[in-house]
């Protein structure tokens, strides 16, 4: 390394180093550290494993030995969540080296405890979304087919299991949760999201659901479809007002086509049919149907392109 | 563990080991292993070296000494490959623990064996799928650039290698290399669909096409491109009718920009040009161009948002 | 293997091993090797625990040892980088194994520290870039949770530092890591696009963004917005002629809403707000607010679809 | 690389894959792989988990879900462990291919249930090992250190499992299991020795057991003892005759000191004590007490040395 | 599986689950987890790295660097033996769980920063070691060659690290470091012996020296050298009485030559040469040459073997 | 981290990363890397598969696809070994920086092919030590089981590789070869011990074969045999003279039973056997017969010990 380089490096990492040039990304605050996104890849793939037995995991489980592969899973599980749970409270906690985080410390069990307990609930939700599923595709040959490779499922699942840590309410693990969907599958479901069984995403890249959306049962959503926010009143520091319900109602029986945007606190009625590539800011009402205008056909000579 | 926790936890390994609670996501039938996906991700890895020598795997190939990775990589994915061809075939096999599983078995070396044959046809297809892509694009620099990180080379790859596993009917690995190919670069292509040379996907990300789509010479499609089906006919029970033809037939020479939809057995006549974010449920003749209706301009105060 | 078998797979290690039978998908020339796409996933995990620590590479990082794991993470960035930049001015090098040779590779070094003397000042854009992207979305909680999970951050982080190299003229490595966002995230931002600060992409997938694009401060896209070309001239051979600027500017504070293409040498003007599944190919002033024509509602019975 | 360079390597490849060049040490004849070193030492470690939970494997075991963690050790270890034995019956098997092969390997499932039925037994036994140890060795502070760290332990432990193995006359495994003890350990047991409970080697290194030997309740032997065996008849051919009883008995409670070899059949009485250094070839009466000749002193001058 | 062996592998899985089975071998009493021997590795790992910088760890280092690394790699083992040090007083906990237990917790930080400040000791010594080793080997071509190959210098470094420990008094740890080199070099040291400098141990496989061992400055020892204890009192209960000094002392100067046995609370005067194979259980005054009794020579024929 | 214990840490980084405290275990001087002790353990388990095929690497090789897998391991071999020995060189090159290093460079490459110009001799070699251990023990089932267990082979492949490096005049690349089959096996071989066809070493812990021995044909030794050197000259400085022949010398068709010591520049006379646990420091003239004096029988009682 020549005189000059090793001077630009070690002024680099001067720089980088000195928290006093930081403005605003700076590390973590306190000791704790943060959960693990390696850590929590490794526990939805068990969850995986737990939820579709002989599909993810062990590929040559028995009923007989099932209860044993079950029992190791469940049991590492509880450990490994446990440990994120409580570094994604602490992360949000005032004073986590005091007595008080201590108490934090000691929710993580009790919660992890309870969502292993939905666990049961939650495959039993999943066998309708497959049924549902394999219902709407012709081309689907077996549900084994889908649980082992249709991205839908894949991202619903995530999103039901963090959706439960939501209502545990056990910070930053459900965001990740889906965030690790979306860059497998292009599907982006907000954990907040309210959704009933039945539901279909097909191919399912492009797909948005934002944090207010409610969906109701055997709703059918395809590739590119949008449910987000119009934008979004401010409060007197400029600052976007949270919790406002601002992203659409979706009832029973809709199927809404590929790379549709619907936007805003909006309701599409049971059992309406929105066409693909449409804009849609309104509501309308049940059993509706609704098209992009019609294209148009123009002239054109090959060269001048579009 | 507290006693409650205790129990939460025993309950649920009970819960979820009971074979009679599941309803209808069991655990694959017979004791025959499914296949792995994580093996078939190394199948596939392999088969990318094998097809891009240098660019993919070892990276300091020589000529006099390539004909020995070539073979140990081939000798190497015949072994590994039966393999997962003989659990795909008993995946479908009613009776995989008798003679009639015998047989299926002695399918997969011959079965393996060609496809690894059309290996060298399916590289000179690439070379041109990939020829295609740098003569449409200014801002590729080289065809090595292309092979080393277009994604539409990536995903046009595993289709063909699909394609070629689904008219040997090996069951579900195609689906599954489609599926990689998807996650990887959202484009998902069925492994039935027809397509023939020079294709180009640019960009590609939220790309479908359908299973029964059937496309031509020289075709070029931008990102977010659905060929896909309208609804479909279903049968006494209200179960979608396999094996229709319901995808689009795209001829030589079109042009698809971003995020257009084209649904239904439709037919898009030879070098058409079809702009982006399109609805199209009708067939348009050769050398046609179709334009989404001109957008709107709308007052606005900002603050009211859109 | 029987013997039919042994004759295909010799047949196709031969064919597959022959050099003349290479069209044009041949090896990489010379023997140098070509950039590894493996290295440089590492590089650029590296680059985001020096540019994030705490967040990404060590979890339990804290103020007084920082600097030790800052410089042994920018001195191991330095060794591993500098190897990479060598293969990439190689790869273009028409007399790799000659004096010239060595020329390319005296360079990467300097290259290498001058982009690592770069760091502080990528930091502090991003640091507008995150705070941009928390001020613009009521769903988030806190800046850590952009950081750590928010798929725009991961592809506008990885276009800066593809960016920088691309400033550098280091050749195909600027593409390897913007491919590599674009798989993680579905967001395909070209390394040589020029954008502002304060940029904000939410959700993302599908997200395009040409390489001659110009990007004002504090613009916005939702998923699926399109920066584009319009077909492109030709030259007398029939190629495309290189280097041409064929993709929109941008200006300050301009919104643009899900899954819009804008294709061409257009200006959007600054303060302009574009609806979402627009198709837009020509400029509009500052100001502007542009809408797709209004859906049309249609009858149907269920059962025709749509 | 230069031309000699490429002729040597060319030449040396055709020279080492020309089966007709190979004396002796030829490829395994049979299509059937041989079993896997990498695999057994997986199985031996899981193995170790089961025998002493806690200390290896997971190290944060409970009593209620000890039960979750053994079950799928021991459903793992009846997979793994078949599989291998299969292989090592196969090696043995002069017609790998036909029907007579098929027998092979319907046995190697049930000769594995048998050794797991053994496995509390040989857990019993080891536990009288282990306090054995601890009662003479006044360094030990716990029988956990010495489960944990003694190698003597750690010898024993897999010559128990290999010699379960050889008593089902499974082939090639039982040498496989002791050999990875002597590597780790120094110490080297023939799995075909008969060795009584209470058995105690200390530090061990160099410690040989031969084929033919037989030991007692309650032997105590230290590092660098050799039971082995003298010179030994040859047959017609000038081949070792095989099987001939050819190592010492050791009864109950002797003792041997470090270094000392005792060759041949002779048997070393009860309670006998032999030193160290000690060459030893004929049998000894019960309650002997053997020392090495006591050392000379000699006169001598430093530099001259000895 | 068949039934029957479904009713093996059942049976035992109870069998060793079932904690009222265990007569001794019991699992760790309370949740703690015991220390991790593959962590302990790495640990070792790290302090070599950070002893002999260059020769283990990164390969290379360069002067104005080496403090990052040194930084990153004293964090890191200071993170991670705590946690092991924390393990290893738990083990010795009578009640873990209390706030006691909480006291143990704490001293793990301030004993690892303890041993963490001889660091610079423990080199400085081993200096003298390696400088010793190399003074009297002449097969030794350079000092760096004996740092990266000799088993000897091994062992003594983890030794030296293992008796840091002891004197902080850091239950368990220490045994499983010396192990560890026992493993690796055949040569067994436990980490109570005292050990002067410019110790040499040559090639090493068999050598032990006790508990209570006191060597001096430059003593030499050879393969197969044991310092041993001969029988030890027993108390009223038949238990060894711990704690007795048992073991020889060695003066400065000393040579033992290979396969030499020394048992008992002995002296062997400064600057004595004791040869090879002999058996000694007296002391022996400064400046001694002990032999062995010189060989004898016997008549034989070939055949009939010794 | 408390303050003291931070205090602590960061001055013992100083005093470690400080380049005026190192008295002699210095950072290797120039920035060349160092030999890999990592990268020559998998280029020596290269070497093993390419030795002894379908035993160590693939397990499942057949004659017709043997030369694949040869190419390719002897591909990689050279491109891998070719760096190892550049590496070796360098460390001994006074000016690594300058061209006399890229003489050095130019080196490594024909080295390494004359290197594997000789594997085939090497492998001709060791199929007579394999055989000759297998007539030489009646425990030996097959040549087979040998070649996979036996750690004898296991050292003496090694030496055998070491040793021809050594010829090539390779530097520390040997004493690496030889230190992990030490490690492995517990014998240890010097690389420069010239070793005739036919050799045999029995269990091997403890064997030690100094740099000047000199081995005839069919020669076998057991566990713990030294050949090794008396004290040696020293030259004006006190240094120990390097190169004298100091070694025994062991003719044709000798036997040395365990734990013997034979030092000095004597001579083994053909046809001999030298009990176990003899210290010999004088030649022996042809087939001599030498044993230890015979051991004394000692009154005791039990409980007074030894």
């Amino acid at each position: 390394m020549k005189d000059r380089q090793r001077h630009q490096i070690r002024k680099t990492i001067q720089n980088l180093s000195d928290p006093d040039l930081y403005r605003m990304v700076y590390m973590p605050g306190h000791g704790q550290p943060l959960p693990s996104v390696e850590q929590m890849a490794g526990i939805i793939e068990n969850i995986r494993a737990i939820l579709f037995p002989g599909f993810f995991g062990e590929n040559r489980l028995q009923t007989h030995t099932l209860q044993y592969h079950m029992g190791r899973r469940i049991d590492d599980l509880y450990e490994s969540l446990s440990e994120q749970v409580r570094r994604g409270i602490c992360f949000r906690c005032p004073n986590p080296d005091d007595e008080e985080c201590r108490k934090c410390k000691d929710q993580s069990p009790s919660l992890t405890a309870d969502f292993i307990e939905k666990l049961p609930d939650l495959r039993d939700i999943l066998e309708d979304d497959i049924q549902a599923t394999y219902n709407g595709d012709p081309a689907a040959q077996s549900t084994e087919e889908i649980i082992f490779s249709y991205p839908g499922i894949h991202a619903i699942t995530n999103h039901r299991i963090a959706h439960e840590l939501t209502r545990l309410e056990v910070p930053l693990l459900p965001r990740i949760i889906t965030e690790m969907a979306h860059s497998a599958t292009g599907i982006d479901i907000h954990p907040h999201a309210v959704i009933d069984r039945g539901f279909v995403i097909d191919h399912g890249t492009g797909v948005v659901i934002g944090a207010t959306s409610r969906i109701g049962k055997s709703v059918k959503l395809y590739q590119g479809v949008t449910l987000g926010a119009r934008s979004f009143p401010l409060d007197e520091q400029g600052n976007p007002i949270k919790g406002i319900q601002r992203h659409p109602v979706v009832e029973d029986n809709v199927i809404i086509y590929a790379e549709t945007t619907v936007l805003g606190r909006v309701t599409i009625g049971q059992g309406s049919v929105i066409g693909g590539n449409v804009w849609l800011t309104r509501s309308v009402p049940p059993k509706s149907r609704i098209l992009q205008q019609k294209a148009q056909t123009m002239n054109f000579t090959r060269g001048e392109g579009i």
